[in-house]
C-alpha cells in the first residue's frame, strides 16, 4: 500500500511509493558527460566574454583578467534588469510592475571540466562566501524582497554552460511558495513556540532512519516528504533565519558536507544531473525565530507530468527511509 | 524590459521576456515519433494485458473483448490503493495516511498511432463521455476529496506507453494547488460577487490580444500570466464548476475545439510533447459560484530548473499575445 505523507512545513502532501520503490540502478538516466574542450566565456582570458565583474577573489591579477579563484558576474542574459521603478499597475483586470531585479552568475572556479564533488573544500568554501558577500550587498536594495541562490548542473537540470557556476536572482515580490513555506513554519510557531526545522534536525537526528551524515553543525537527511526520489537536505543545527548571517566557521562546514553530500550522490546515482536551491528568508526581514535557512538539492531522476502540473502533489517513486540508506551507505564521509 | 505579471486567480508572479521573446522555431526539441509497431497491451486483441475494463463504448464483442471504442481500466500499476481506510496518523512529528485512490487509464481509440489532433471529432467526444462518467461514478465515493484528468503526450511529457490514452486519479485530499486555485476565485468572488473566470473570458474575448479561437459555447486563449511557453486554456463560455456536470452539446463542442486546438499546437510547435490537465471543483463539493472548469494544455518545450523549484516562480520567454497570435494565425479552425 503507498502510502501520503505530509510536508510538515508547507502541508504539501506527497504519494511515497513503498511497494515497488525504485533503487538507483532503477532510473534510467544518463550521466553529466566530461565537459568538452570549447571555447568557453566563464574560462581564464575570456574575462571580456562577460558583463563585468561585481566581485573576485583573486591569486593576481586586475578586474576582469585572469588570476581569480571565484568570480561573479552579471547574467549577460539577464532574466531581470536592474536599473529603473517597479511602477506597479492595473492592465485591466490584471496586474504587472517591470521586471526589475538581479541576475548574476557565481563562476565556481577557473577549471572548466570540475565538480563540485570534484573540487577542494577550500574552493566550495569562497563560492560560499560569494553568495554570502554577493546577497549582503544586493539586500541593501530595498527594492529587491527576495534573493534566491542556486544551481543547475547538467542539461537535464536546465544548464545551459557547462563550466561549473551557480546563480542569484534578486526578485521585487517574495515567491508564493516561499511564503508558503514561511508561513508554514510560523504556523508551527505559533502553536508549539518552536522552530519546525530546528524539530526535525532533533528527531531526524535522533532517529536516524533518514539521516545521510551529520557534523556538529549540520544535518544532511532525506525529508519525510520529498517531492522528488533521493532529494536531499543539509540543514545547519544552529537556528538562523538568513543563510547571509552564516559565520565563517559555519560556511567552512557547510563546504566540507555539500562536497560530501555531492560525493555520495554522483557515487550511487552516477553523477547525475541536479539542481541545488539555498532556502532562505525573505532579505527585508529580520531574522526570523520560526524561519530556518537551508539547502536543498533535487537529482532530477523522473519527468515531471501532467499529474503534478495540475495539482503539485508529487508522486515519488523512492521512499526516503530507502534513499538515505543508499546515500549513507555509500561512505565518503 | 521583462514585464512580472500575476496570476489574477493563484497570485503567482510569472517573469515574461518580452525583449527577446522566443519563437516557435526558437525551442529546440524533438517531434513526438509515430508510434512503432510493438506489442501493445492497449491494442485490440490484448485485453487480457490490462486489468478488467470498468467502462467500455463498444460496436461489438463482450466485456474485455475487442470491438471496443473507448475502454476505462484500472493502472495496471497504480499509485494510490482502492481498498482499505485512510487510517490517518501521527508518526512521531509528522503526518500521513494510507494511499487510498483510485488511478484508471482511458484508453482513447484501438488504434495504436492517432493522436488527438488526428483522431475523428466524434472520438474525442466518446473520451470526454468517458471522463464525465467516471467521474460520476467515482465521486460517489465519499473518501474520495479530488478527481484529476490528464493526458501526458510524449516520452518528454513523462508519458510511458505510445498508445493514445489519458488518466484519471482519484485523491482523498484536495491538492494545495488546487485549494490555492479554488481560494483564489473565493476571493475575487468576495470582493466582486462575480466568477474570475467569467470575468477572463469576457475581458479575453472581446480584446483578443490573447485569444485564440472562440465558439458559441468555448474560448481558447493564451493566459495572461502562464508558467510555460504557449500555455493554452480552454474555458467554457457559460459557467460552471464542475466538468462532470457538462450537458451533451457542450462535449460535443469540447471535442470540436480541442482537436482544432491540438491541430495549431501541432502545427506551430511540430507536434511536440504536451500534457494537459481538466482543472475542476474539488468533487465532494457542490456547485460553486466562484470556480469555473477548464482545460489547461501545457506544451512541453522548456526544462524547469532550480530557480522554478526553489520559488514556484517562472520564467516564460513567450509572452502569452505572441504565443496567441502564432496559434490564431495557424488557422485550422
Amino acid at each position: 500500500m503507498p502510502e501520503l505523507r505530509k510536508d510538515p512545513i508547507t502541508g504539501r502532501w506527497v504519494i511515497i511509493a513503498t511497494d515497488r520503490a525504485k533503487r538507483p540502478s532503477d532510473f534510467i538516466r544518463q550521466p553529466v558527460p566530461p565537459p568538452a574542450a570549447t571555447v568557453c566565456p566563464f574560462d581564464y582570458g575570456n574575462e571580456h566574454k562577460t558583463p563585468p565583474e561585481v566581485l573576485a577573489y583573486r591569486n593576481s591579477g586586475n578586474r576582469n583578467e585572469p588570476g581569480w579563484r571565484v568570480r561573479v558576474v552579471s547574467n549577460k542574459f539577464p532574466v531581470l534588469g536592474i536599473e529603473g521603478e517597479l511602477n506597479r499597475q492595473g492592465e485591466l483586470m490584471y496586474d504587472k510592475m517591470n521586471g526589475i531585479g538581479a541576475h548574476e552568475v557565481i563562476i565556481e572556479t577557473p577549471e572548466h571540466g570540475l565538480t563540485v564533488a570534484e573540487m577542494p573544500e577550500r574552493q566550495i568554501e569562497e563560492v560560499l562566501w560569494a553568495f554570502k558577500e554577493r546577497v549582503t550587498d544586493l539586500k541593501k536594495d530595498r527594492r529587491f524582497r527576495y534573493i534566491i541562490l542556486f544551481k543547475n548542473h547538467g542539461e537535464a537540470a536546465g544548464a545551459s554552460l557547462e563550466h561549473p557556476h551557480s546563480q542569484l536572482i534578486a526578485l521585487p515580490v517574495v515567491p508564493n511558495q516561499v511564503r508558503e513555506e514561511v508561513d508554514g513554519s510560523k504556523l508551527f510557531w505559533d502553536l508549539k513556540e518552536r522552530c519546525i526545522f530546528c524539530d526535525i534536525v532533533r528527531q531526524e537526528t535522533s532517529n536516524g532512519a533518514r539521516m545521510i551524515t551529520e557534523t556538529d553543525r549540520f544535518a544532511v537527511l532525506a525529508p519525510y516528504a520529498p517531492r522528488f526520489p533521493f532529494e536531499t537536505w543539509i540543514l545547519p543545527k544552529r537556528h538562523e533565519s538568513h543563510f547571509e548571517e552564516a559565520d565563517a566557521p559555519t560556511l567552512q562546514n557547510l563546504a566540507w558536507i555539500l562536497r560530501s553530500t555531492m560525493r555520495k550522490i554522483d557515487k550511487v546515482l552516477e553523477r547525475p544531473a541536479y539542481n541545488y536551491i539555498v532556502h532562505s528568508a525573505p532579505v527585508q526581514e529580520s531574522p526570523l525565530s520560526y524561519y530556518h535557512w537551508h539547502f536543498e538539492i533535487i537529482p532530477k531522476l523522473t519527468k515531471v507530468a501532467g499529474f503534478e502540473w495540475g495539482t503539485g502533489f508529487y508522486i515519488n517513486p523512492t521512499p526516503p527511509e530507502e534513499a538515505a540508506r543508499f546515500l549513507r551507505e555509500a561512505g565518503l564521509g
